[in-house]
This record gives C-alpha cells, sequence and structure tokens, in this order.
C-alpha cells in the first residue's frame, strides 16, 4: 500500500496530498489572484469577491505555512505587507489553469451561460 | 461578476465546477482505476483501497450523472455489470495525472517517504 503521513495524517495518493494544498474553496482563488505578482492585503481582498477577513486571514497564513505564498512586511506607518507566490506558488498556477480549462469544457459540455445579469429592458 | 449556476448552485469560477466534479475523496481514485478500460464492480472494489460499498456505489451513481463513466449491463446470470470512462471521462484523467504530478512534487519538497511498512528484522 502505497500511503505517506504529513503533518500527522495519513495520504494515500500525490492527488490527495495536492488537494491538501490547493484545495478548498479559497485557496485557488488566491493563488490565482497573486499570478500576476505581489499584491497588498486590501488589494487581495477586493479582487476575491465573497471572502470574509476571517477566511482570507487563514488561508494566508495556511498557503505561508504551506511555503505557496510569502509575505513581506515594510516598516512604514501604516505598515505595509505585500503577499507574493512563492517558486512553488507559481508551479501550483500551472495546475490550477488545466483545471480552470476543464470546468470551461464542463461549462460548454453542460450548456452552462455566465449569468450577465443585464437589468430587464423597459 | 462571472457566476453561473449548475444543478441550483451557484459557482464563481470553472475552477469550482470542475472540483464538483471530480473532487472529494473517492472519485479521482475511481476515475483513475478506469483509466486502462472496463472493470466490474468488484474489480473497481478491489483496486480502491478502503473505499465501502455505500460510498462505491454512490459515487459511481454520481459519476455516471455527470457523465464521466458508463454502466453496461449484460443479461448474463449472475448479471454482468462493466463501467467505463465516457470521453469526457477520459479527458479528466489528463486533469488528475497533473494533480498527481504536482503532489509528487510536493512529497519531494516537503521530505515526505511513501511508508514501507516493512517487517522488522530479527
Amino acid at each position: 500500500m502505497k500511503d505517506f503521513t504529513y503533518n500527522g495524517r495519513i495520504y494515500y495518493s500525490p492527488v490527495e496530498l495536492t488537494m491538501a494544498f490547493i484545495g478548498g474553496t479559497w485557496k485557488m482563488p488566491i493563488l490565482l489572484v497573486l499570478r500576476k505578482g505581489k499584491l497588498r492585503y486590501g488589494e487581495l481582498k477586493n479582487n476575491i469577491p465573497h471572502i470574509t477577513d476571517k477566511m482570507l486571514y487563514s488561508q494566508l497564513r495556511e498557503l505561508e505555512k504551506k511555503g505557496m505564498i510569502e509575505r513581506k512586511v515594510y516598516k512604514e506607518k501604516p505598515p505595509r505587507v505585500d503577499y507574493f507566490l512563492t517558486p512553488l506558488g507559481k508551479r501550483s498556477i500551472k495546475v490550477i489553469d488545466t483545471l480552470n480549462k476543464f470546468g470551461e469544457h464542463l461549462m460548454v459540455v453542460n450548456g452552462l451561460m455566465v449569468n450577465n445579469r443585464k437589468r430587464p429592458q423597459n
């Protein structure tokens, strides 16, 4: 049986480990937003619809702990904090792009349309 | 806001849709096991360690409903049922391979070793 332990949990495949690193609702959106370069906390928040501060903080901490992002604190007043992708985080972008492309294919196959939310015509 | 609805749920990105199709603990292992060709229920079960019958049945039904696998029932006694990947399911294999490769990289980066479970030497 090919299994291994990470952080006290047993994993049965590398895929499971990948999902522990980038799975869940918010990790991939955060990583994608950082693909173009470093961002401050407020910029991150503005670019990820519906995320709460509590969730964004905890996910950033987790991504940092897992080596996917880094934060740099500048000694300014008020203090400035930048978040950016590590090489590992950059590598994850290719994986997320693959998931995104397959999702777009699923949308076509299932005839799903993006909601345009146009105002009704008078 | 680019969102869309599938099965009464709102999705905010194609990645989320992908995870609805192949996410969770068991869907990817099931799809991977079917990559080499059709299998009977018992063969599937034997090739996916730790899965219960209840879980395997429900996941197979869900994958069928989503168009990832098909089942063919042969009128034999006892009845024989084969499961196999649809073209969409085959396409998902490439996505899962990408996740798997990244997971292997994460194992290297984090110095994780597969448990060999060797018997202790006398």
